[in-house]
């Protein structure tokens, strides 16, 4: 794989046309969104709706971007001059475009409906592994069914009426944010009655002590997601796993295979030696595990029986196929639409034009939906672990930094943390995130207007106050007094997009997701990076190890500390004293 | 106030200095942290340990800053010449250094003990203060008391064991953040056995749905924590009263005024006329009133009744004592500790060379430890809020961009979501805090270490791992196959501090609440900007309104959008035509 060249943005005639563009942004008042915004003709050319079942929109406004219809086309030449489209297709197709790992990305096959008729591509190779991803669902549904209903139940005779997700890592970020998400929706809090879902994600013991506290085993179904059961995952498996058979084994007289034949499942990469596996290892048995492929990318996994399976146990079969209809809706959209019409299209271009041209380095997630509220850790997870590469395709290094820092938090919550800053100190571009219906309208009487509509006044807001601002001139003309004003100055010219969908349910959730998930694409595919691997991670675990060792050795038989520098020596050593002062665990 | 001068760091002599320092960090290899970090006599005096009682330490090592000895000589040089000791003793004595607002800040007044010898200043001032402080301290104290022990029940006779925290924006983020950081602790835990804490803090209708959806009214004591009851708070606490008061009306026959006595409590400004005051007229009794000052400041807030009445409610006087304690112990660190030594002072330095000087406009709130994932978010708060601004005290616009985005997450739950992007991608300055002691071991047979170890493992390899980097070489020579190895070099170089203490408790959670908020402080101080105002709230707040009256004109009578610009009024009408369509609330 080497010696290929991969055109990189930074190599096209458009790339300086672009620079020259943003240079101007920084310098002319005509350029100030203050005077952008109130160009109407302008305005009405920065926006894009996609429609779907039900009457439901997504409204993409980004007339409040620091961009032209000039700067849009620029970036629409840019990303033909990359070849945009053909990238875009070789992942429609399953090309293997993870070069690095040699491997096909296909997470949007995990949402095609069965018998999707699959154009382009090698056919009969797509047919194969979306029947195998139909079987696998299948299989999800059946065994979540059964559950449910109380045909599989635990040990002791009880429903198995709590779902603790096992993973490590990250995997569990999407999966939170889509549980989170749908628990006020009604008609998935109705599925979801008496039901509840938990996660074990972090190897602190502190965690499992935690999340186990309130929770009863009798119960309690373990769902380990582990694509390799590296070392926190097979750790976090055992700990639980340990929890629920002592505590069980205290009710009866059960061995423990008998318990876990009953309360734990995993889902795993698993290959033809299953005994010698590690959740065969683990004693799990082969019934109770849900295939993924190795071409599953734990950040894209929400799709997968990873999400599925803790999903439906959650929210039933149906519930989460509504939610698999809402991402393959955004990948048909993502896939077909034209760029000028593609809501993630555009908003990967903006990302790439704030990023890059522009020099913003960081970027606010602000969805004004409290069930959002795990969302931009998610979108941090996606995007951070894809796009913070240092290296295009073909190993040469960027011109340029790539990857966003994504950070938010929902609705109000977010004005105190983050808008002092995002008003006043530096630019943040934003993403506002807003919806017309409320998951459970509130309208208590004496207020003006509904809990939501205060909720969204502030979603309609806050964009026009970053982008406008307000000057000494308006201040003084208020009459603020004289030595305030330079502190009340607001400079405006601060960007953000505008995302307003109808409502907040299992399609829509579906839909944002793969929306996330195909920004970050497109930003990638610009900068000619590889967005679906992550060699980043190798060298702390490879150091971390070295640790584990030496701690190993110092606790068991005292070895004295080497092979670090003096600070981490120093460190290490003053760790291990009071451990032994202690007489530690 | 206008006319005056205060000197920022950009106007010093030192300023030069440093920024051509700065400028060699970029290009000279020699240093690159792998070579500053083998010099072991450089890294033994980038140290400081911090004592204190029970033989418990704060060990901080910045040895994997990009500074040399003499680049902390330049910054001690820098705070000098800003005149930093003076700005920390007029902070330290109550001098009023919120000049915008005219007011002294004072929240480390909140955490002197009874009687405390308070030298300079305005003693007999700072002494009434002091006395005001423990008078509600006490009362906080006497009240929990009397909730935890049963002398105060609910109306229907029942022990009140759920605390419901109604407040809005941010000020449950610090109190949230030391509830988390204590609900793991052994002692703290058993304080807490059978009471839990909520909070209601999202406008949306959606938080008030989730957040009561599993509590018992009959149990529940609702505090309302609001300084000014502005438009969000009011509506929050009236949405959480109408909740409770509806359920318990149900339960016997009661009137308002009978619940509102015995299930709900306000921490408030109050003045001479109560009852015209916000609380007064929800109905709330004076006797549940507890008193916070004008000049307690939401981020700063913790430690006076706005943190103390709830954390008391769950966890008891005696443990907010400790936690009070230790942030007072971390103040007397602060306002007497030879700069040299003086954590927070180092921390704040060091966030201005990495900002300032180096040009990174991000920083990582890394803790290893479960029980402080919700410290970053209230870091977050402290530090973007207060530091995020675009002028000096002066009114004179900076030179430079102040403050930085704050974002961060526990232990390994961190790795996948930020270290790709931390490691091969943007360099992001972090801070990493770990733990000698778990406040739960765990170890499971099998394991090489204990989980606690296998957590810190990764503690004490990620700052190595991000400041040496691996070679294009080290790989050539580990046989890494040649196409990949150029996505495997990590450039190293990005910079970190280690803070490592003796355990987590609450003690220590006011430790490090104090130490974060004087990190912000000291930034502010070499800047010459007010920390302590927060004006860039303001121009949302208000277009908000103008939404808000829109909206509300619009439902009821139909009344045209008008006075928006076009993007904003086409959302708009997006937004009510789908209510017209729905027959919204």
């Amino acid at each position: 794989m080497s010696g290929f060249h991969i055109l990189k943005c930074t190599e096209v005639p458009q790339y300086d046309a672009l620079q020259s563009a943003a240079a101007e942004f920084q310098y002319d008042d005509k350029l100030h969104l203050r005077n952008l915004c109130n160009d109407s003709s302008r305005c009405a050319g920065l926006t894009a709706v996609h429609m779907s079942e039900g009457f439901r929109k997504i409204i993409l406004d980004y007339s409040r971007q620091q961009v032209t219809g000039e700067t849009m086309e620029m970036l629409f030449d840019l990303a033909d001059a990359v070849g945009f489209a053909e990238r875009q297709e070789a992942f429609r197709t399953g090309e293997r475009i993870n070069t690095t790992e040699d491997k096909a990305v296909l997470h949007h096959m995990l949402r095609m409906p069965k018998g999707y008729l699959f154009s382009g591509g090698s056919h009969g190779l797509a047919d194969k592994i979306l029947e195998e991803i139909h079987t696998v669902r299948d299989q999800v549904v059946i065994f979540s069914e059964q559950v449910r209903s109380g045909t599989h139940l635990g040990i002791t005779g009880k429903p198995l009426k709590t779902t603790l997700v096992v993973t490590c890592g990250g995997m569990h970020l999407g999966i939170e944010f889509v549980s989170e998400a749908l628990s006020a929706d009604v008609t998935a809090a109705e599925a979801a009655e008496g039901r509840s879902i938990h996660f074990l994600s972090n190897v602190d013991p502190v965690d499992t002590f935690q999340t186990t506290g309130h929770l009863d085993p009798e119960e309690t179904l373990i769902v380990i997601v582990s694509k390799e059961f590296d070392s926190g995952e097979t750790l976090n498996a055992r700990s639980a796993m340990k929890w629920l058979i002592q505590r069980l084994m205290k009710t009866g007289n059960y061995t423990e295979s008998q318990i876990i034949a009953k309360h734990v499942a995993a889902v795993a990469c698993i290959n033809s030696n299953f005994s010698k596996s590690a959740p065969g290892q683990l004693g799990i048995p082969r019934n109770n595990i849900f295939k993924i492929w190795d071409w599953v990318i734990g950040r894209y996994s929400v799709c997968s029986a990873a999400g599925l399976l803790p999903l439906s146990l959650q929210y039933s079969g149906s519930i989460m196929t509504q939610f698999l209809d809402g991402a393959h809706d955004m990948d048909e959209h993502f896939f077909n639409a034209p760029l000028r019409d593609n809501i993630p299209v555009l908003l990967g271009l903006l990302g790439v034009w704030n990023s890059t041209f522009m020099g913003y380095s960081s970027r606010g997630i602000l969805p004004y939906a409290h069930a959002l509220r795990k969302f931009p850790a998610h979108v941090q997870l996606v995007d951070m672990e894809s796009n913070g590469k240092r290296v295009a395709l073909d190993g040469v290094e960027l011109h340029h930094s790539s990857g966003e820092v994504n950070f938010g938090a929902p609705g109000t919550n977010s004005h105190h943390p983050f808008f002092q800053l995002m008003h006043q100190g530096r630019v943040v571009p934003a993403d506002f995130i807003g919806f017309m219906e409320s998951q459970r309208p509130l309208d208590l009487p004496g207020e003006n207007v509904p809990s939501h509509d205060e909720l969204m006044s502030n979603f309609f807001a806050q964009p026009d106050a970053l982008a406008y601002g307000k000057t000494f001139v308006d201040l003084m003309q208020e009459g603020v007094e004289e030595g305030l004003r330079e502190h009340m100055v607001f400079t405006g010219n601060r960007p953000s997009s505008s995302i307003l969908m109808t409502r907040l349910d299992a399609f829509s959730v579906g839909q944002l997701l793969a929306l996330y998930e195909h920004r970050t694409a497109v930003q990638g595919f610009l900068w000619g990076i590889n967005s679906f691997d992550q060699f980043g991670l190798e060298l702390g675990k490879l150091l971390a190890k070295h640790v584990r060792v030496q701690l190993a050795a110092s606790r068991r038989t005292g070895a004295t500390v080497q092979g670090f520098n003096l600070s981490t020596s120093t460190l290490l050593e003053a760790y291990l004293a009071n451990g032994k002062q202690q007489k530690n665990v």
